[in-house]
């Protein structure tokens, strides 16, 4: 299909997580139509086999390319991890951004990225050891201090996001990286920013980076999108896509997404 | 299969939790055999479609008549919600328990039980109103007060059972009982046994009866078995058996029946 500056930017996930990426690109690219697809269906991904993410992540990305984007976004650890090059092969002429690489990048490009990085993430994304490679491959010099995070994408749904459950569970989490001199902490899993406030508090006096990949991966679409001439004037819609249960889906995106959802559709994808 | 004294009770869940289930079988039973189930490649049941739930528990229910077990022990609360009856019809002849009846009889014919009793379970569970239904059917004079506690299940797997996290979680969901009468809770889900300590001092003073349907389940087993002559002696094993990550299986197994496991099995169905 072709694509102009007018068409829509797709944006995906195994479930609602990528909406703190959506909510990024609204602020970053106000004027961008954007498609959502969270595969609500067959959420979590992070236990399924690689070939099965990558047969998923493909079907997605079919989706998509089906709507005429002329970005794809990757809001999802782990498809960045297991499938984002069968997707760039997929996407042809479409540029695919991933957070991975965006939180890598940008947790590099910082004052704190120098000798040693934290990451939390979920027990799947650090099992996979994604950003220690992604990390590694750009600077083998750096030390990546991971520590897997699993309750915070349950406290994140049941919108526990700063009551004393959350504080302390934050708090149990963090104290891991007390030994440690991390001065920059990727927030490796597309839930955690609606920790950051927290977190941040958390870390006290001390100087540190938080890197929200969500903002990460935002900023590199707007300046992709600058490079290729395809910047939009006039739009700024969000069309939102899931494979089962959009009432739940709309109860929770206004928590991620700071503002309420129109009508969100349902896609068998198969 | 020719089923005699001498065969295994099959017990079966959607992931690990059911082990509380095995746990109290085999403090109950110490002389049966049991071959444990837990479908770790399909996990969570509560947010599939009922047909797809049914679809796996016969799946299940197939893989443990082949294996020739004299009676099937539905530990899931998302299966007894909505495939008990074809899976009884699969069964033929074999005894099919389920916790949803069997944690229903216990409240209702305890002291706690005569007018409200209190239910906790995942989204899933609480949504499909199973407990009220299968209360209301027995006792339609009994007011039943539902409370969904989603972030139990990720406590427990991480093992937090009864830090400050765990007790906070359970502060908060149980003050929704402050206002009524109950005196009785039903723990509507087989991961949450493990935080029976926690939630009975959580309810100080108050007399209460925690019926925790593990137990209950258990003794329905030992009271069929006695009827039916069925009983084992000289017996004790227990053989698991798990759709996908065998080795999380085991690593979590021992928070769950408290010792740990010997070998687990992969078995792939369709």
């Amino acid at each position: 299909m072709k694509t102009d500056s007018s068409s829509s930017i797709g944006i995906f996930d195994s479930g609602i997580g990528g909406l703190t990426v959506a909510k990024a690109v609204i602020e970053a690219l106000p004027e961008e139509n954007i498609i959502y697809f969270g595969d609500t269906a067959r959420v979590p991904y992070g236990i399924k086999s690689e070939e099965t993410v990558r047969n998923y992540a493909l079907q997605i990305t079919d989706f998509l390319l089906s709507k005429g984007v002329k970005m794809i976004l990757i809001a999802c650890n782990t498809v960045s991890a297991s499938a984002k090059d069968e997707i760039i092969k997929a996407a042809g002429d479409i540029p695919v951004l991933d957070v991975i690489t965006s939180g890598t990048d940008a947790a590099l490009s910082g004052e704190g990225g120098k000798d040693q990085i934290g990451v939390i993430g979920t027990l799947a994304t650090v099992n996979s050891k994604a950003y220690v490679r992604s990390i590694k491959e750009r600077n083998n010099g750096v030390e990546v201090i991971q520590q897997a995070c699993p309750l915070l994408v349950p406290l994140a749904e049941e919108g526990w996001i700063d009551n004393v459950v959350a504080r302390q569970t934050l708090h149990t989490y963090l104290s891991y990286f007390d030994e440690t001199n991390i001065r920059s902490l990727i927030l490796g899993c597309t839930h955690y920013p609606l920790f950051k406030d927290v977190i941040a508090q958390e870390f006290g006096g001390k100087k540190i980076d938080i890197i929200d990949s969500a903002e990460s991966i935002a900023e590199t679409a707007r300046l992709k999108l600058k490079e290729l001439r395809l910047e939009n004037s006039g739009g700024g819609k969000l069309e939102c896509y899931v494979s089962d249960r959009p009432q739940r889906f709309q109860e929770l995106a206004e928590r991620f997404l700071g503002r309420s959802l129109g009508d969100v559709q349902i896609v068998t994808l198969s």
